[in-house]
């Protein structure tokens, strides 16, 4: 999109149904973009800034529905998506339903039932930076719901199409976050064993990112084998890692910081060992968390 | 440094004890820099390339160490260098006694009393990488000695001073260690539960990576709240955390992949908000790592 005008006669009407924090930040990113927003929520008071900022607060849910062909649902959950909903599938007929609620990827797949052109949205952001590139947004179902309304859901921030299967979003969006916390608590382990012997966390963090550029490197390593089922030790096999996660073991007692990740982290790969991964890359965990080892 | 001949007259003289996969790797990387260079080992004829190269093998360790102020030994194990080079402490006065064999702190420590002048190192690198910038070798203990020889180091590949603690590159070492454990066993994770519903590990992996770089943001923020000990919640709160690490539980479970490590992901961060931090951000989880909560 070059238009950079600001009228709404290019957008597309939207209407967004939940006004918590997210909603609220979903339907001003819609009306900061010119669209023709039109919002409910179970408690109508939410609505007052929006409607000042131009927003149309409908009396119910089935008004709101039937003023736009785009649908965003952003509630606390799938079971008050399925009360606010319910009584209104008749309506979501010839409409796309956008399920921004988070979920299981089992409930997505249950709500896309609901609409002829169902697309489920899973959102890497706080509120604060909807609107903006670094809001992450992730789309699965309906290819053709997410082409033909993709410059509208791009206003509410980097928007990406993950498959037809409605429940990705929802595995992305955990499997994206896991990959955070499992990195996160590394470096917080680390920081508080550096911080035994007097080292700050800020001396440690340069060279925890500095690392982490390294390992972006073995994750794409490491997924190509997997797609290949061939988990040749192109580095260092799995017994040298584990000779190492010993030593994370003993340093982690000897400064009285936690021992129970470092010797789950060992306990794990020497199930990967045990299964005759000895002389493998580090990719044949993967085998493990699959319950195949 | 700007000077680039090979002539080995600018070059200090350097003795390697130990020709290991990696002790070879050392030594030749000091022979193509130009440093006259002796080698020893307990079992001699693993010197044969190397004395082809121009090395001098020394008939003992007690004659490797007299050849040069500079002395780096890279055994087995820190048992292997009491072995080899105890009945040797007298020869090693007044010479610098770099040692880079894996081994915790307080063996580092122990070690470390055994020369005037003692560095302790560690090499996150393969044996093929040493001699290039990608093979990153971290270095504690005397700092003059790290002044006086970085140089010569610095022929072995990136090498970084961490401080007077002879303990430190060990700590480090496994610190950055558990970082990339930690980050990659979360990646086989999600691709093991991607891969459940037929997503490839080379598709996940992209979106992996560039969320990879955005959790290195959080490792500084974090940093900067673990320094200052105030956690406030500037992004989402723990309990946050908590709600949406339910759900990677839950998919685990569904797809039939590990719940261990999601379910002990929660455990850990409950246990930090019985301790208080429910509304604390997530960098209040290092004091559980400390054994605080
Ligand atoms: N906030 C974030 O940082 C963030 C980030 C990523 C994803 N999300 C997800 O976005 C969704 C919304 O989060 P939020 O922060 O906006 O939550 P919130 O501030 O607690 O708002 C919850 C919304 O759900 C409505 N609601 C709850 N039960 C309902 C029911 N039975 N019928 C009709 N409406 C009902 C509430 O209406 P009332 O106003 O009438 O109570 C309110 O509009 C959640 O799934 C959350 O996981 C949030
Ligand atoms: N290889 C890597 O990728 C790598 C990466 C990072 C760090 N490291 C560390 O570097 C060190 C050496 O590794 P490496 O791969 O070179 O191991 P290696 O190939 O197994 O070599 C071991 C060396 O130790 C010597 N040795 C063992 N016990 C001895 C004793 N009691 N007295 C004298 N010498 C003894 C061996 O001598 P003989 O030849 O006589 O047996 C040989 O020179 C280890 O601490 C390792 O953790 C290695």
């Amino acid at each position: 999109m070059t238009d950079t005008t600001n009228t709404t006669s290019h957008r597309e009407p939207v209407t967004v149904l939940g006004l918590g924090l997210m909603g609220r930040a979903l339907a001003a990113a819609f009306l900061e973009a010119g669209h023709p927003t039109t919002v409910w929520n179970r408690t109508p008071d939410k609505a007052t800034d929006l409607v000042a900022g131009g927003a149309v607060l409908a009396p119910s849910a089935a008004d709101a529905i039937r003023a736009a062909s785009l649908v965003v649902v952003c509630l606390s959950d799938t079971a008050a998506v399925r009360d606010a909903l319910a009584p209104h599938r008749a309506d979501l007929a010839g409409r796309t339903l956008v399920n921004l609620t988070s979920g299981t990827s089992d409930e997505a797949r249950e709500l896309a039932t609901w609409s002829d052109d169902h697309l489920d949205g899973a959102i890497m952001a706080i509120p604060e930076s909807i609107g903006r590139p670094e809001a992450f947004l992730l789309f699965s179902g309906s290819r053709a719901a997410f082409d033909r309304h993709r410059d509208s859901l791009g206003r509410l921030g980097n928007a990406t199409f993950f498959g037809e299967d409605p429940g990705l979003a929802s595995l992305y969006d955990v499997a994206l976050l896991g990959v955070m916390w499992g990195t996160l608590n590394a470096f917080l382990h680390g920081a508080a064993l550096l911080g035994a012997a007097k080292v700050d966390a800020t001396a440690f963090a340069p060279f925890a990112n500095q690392w982490i550029g390294s390992v972006t490197g073995f994750v794409d390593a490491y997924a190509a084998q997997i797609d290949r089922g061939d988990y040749q030790a192109e580095d260092a096999a799995l017994e040298t890692h584990l000779a190492t996660m010993k030593y994370l073991v003993r340093e982690s007692a000897a400064a009285g910081v936690d021992t129970d990740w470092p010797a789950r982290l060992q306990a794990l790969t020497e199930r990967a060992i045990d299964a005759g991964h000895a002389g493998a890359s580090y990719a044949s965990l993967v085998e493990v968390f699959r319950g195949r080892a």
